[in-house]
């Protein structure tokens, strides 16, 4: 690494953020709504051009605005994703393994009621790898591979991606406070469970199990609390 | 509106983006980490310092970077919430409904544990706003208020924050399909039986209750699709 060069956090930037997403709140701008032009935006509120610019790459980056090029700028989507974005990094891990439990009973019934057979065989094989693992690190990535499967299972792309981004924080978090390796676990039986209720296609028996599963960890995590 | 100046979508600031996701997915940059400076970043990517610049304040708009004034630009996260916030958009009404029971219920079962004096004096009156309302607008807006109320009791804030986003997010693709208003709705009783649940401090029951409530909905959606 060589000289660092901070860039500032523009406060006029993240001003004209704040105002913009204050109009979509507001439903001064709804969805399909083509915005005011940069020239125009600058002038009513009063900063540089080059400030509006970079408010509106920031975002259609994360989906509220869209770019048309040789048109303008449209409104996607009126709801401000940074309270969520921001409350991750706030959470206590208590809060993440609840959120992810949420999905992995969801997925359990889901994936009852929809799993072909080729599914099947993969939660089949993914439940395998999980019970032969022979360290620590492969078993988690084994345990966080059988746990996709499920969500992956249920045949609902949206739950997948929430199931995954949430996923990841939550690995991220428990890298960072190094415990997942102390966290205790539900054990081969209780994951089999849920693959066998999924097999009978019985969502109350799957969604069950899958709540079983996460039960230790949240009790470890209760007495650590 | 007055002239129209569209941003173009810049190509450069995009790959820079991509690169930079490419350096935290493989584990080159890990959270915590102080990245490479903007002058160092131009001259190894090939790109102008202010698309590096720009992609910099992207990312820490999101929360996956943090610029740190006088001294550097630190990794926060390096998990990549583009893909959830994409999948939104192109999710059916069916994903977002079933995402959303999957909050429903494990926010009922949560409250069912947590749920103060105070909780349940709110909900009793967030139910007769619901059962009181005259109009479809109105009603709709009791029914939100209600979900979230019961959100709220369960006391996990990072739950109830990807309640409240993805809950709007299904009412921008409600309005926009102009479809709110033909849904079936479980009726009040059924509603009741949540906060009847919570009260008697009964997990199974409250949760079960609560899935209940969005059964009518999702079948009416499996019978449109």
């Amino acid at each position: 690494m060589t000289t660092l060069e901070p860039v500032p956090r523009s406060s006029a930037v993240e001003a004209v953020i704040d105002q913009m997403q204050g109009q979509l709140t507001s439903g001064t701008w709804s969805v399909g709504d083509r915005i005011p032009g940069e020239y125009d935006l600058s002038a009513r509120l009063q900063v540089s051009r080059s400030a509006v610019r970079e408010a509106i790459r920031a975002l259609s980056h994360i989906g509220v605005l869209e770019v048309r090029r040789g048109d303008g700028t449209y409104v996607r989507s009126a709801v401000d994703p940074r309270p969520l974005l921001r409350r991750v990094e706030r959470a206590t891990l208590r809060d993440v393994f609840e959120l992810q439990q949420a999905y992995d009973v969801q997925a359990a019934r889901l994936a009852a009621r929809r799993r072909t057979r080729d599914d099947l065989v993969r939660l089949g094989a993914l439940l395998e790898d999980r019970d032969a693992a022979c360290d620590p690190e492969e078993f988690g990535e084994a345990d966080v591979r059988f746990h996709a499967g499920v969500a992956e299972a249920a045949h609902n792309s949206l739950l997948l991606e929430a199931f995954r981004y949430f996923q990841s924080r939550l690995r991220e978090s428990l890298s960072a406070v190094r415990l997942d390796r102390e966290l205790p676990d539900a054990g081969p039986a209780a994951h089999r469970a849920v693959v066998d209720a999924i097999a009978a296609r019985d969502p109350e028996a799957a969604g069950h199990a899958a709540e079983c599963v996460v039960v230790p960890t949240l009790q470890a995590l209760e007495a650590l609390l």
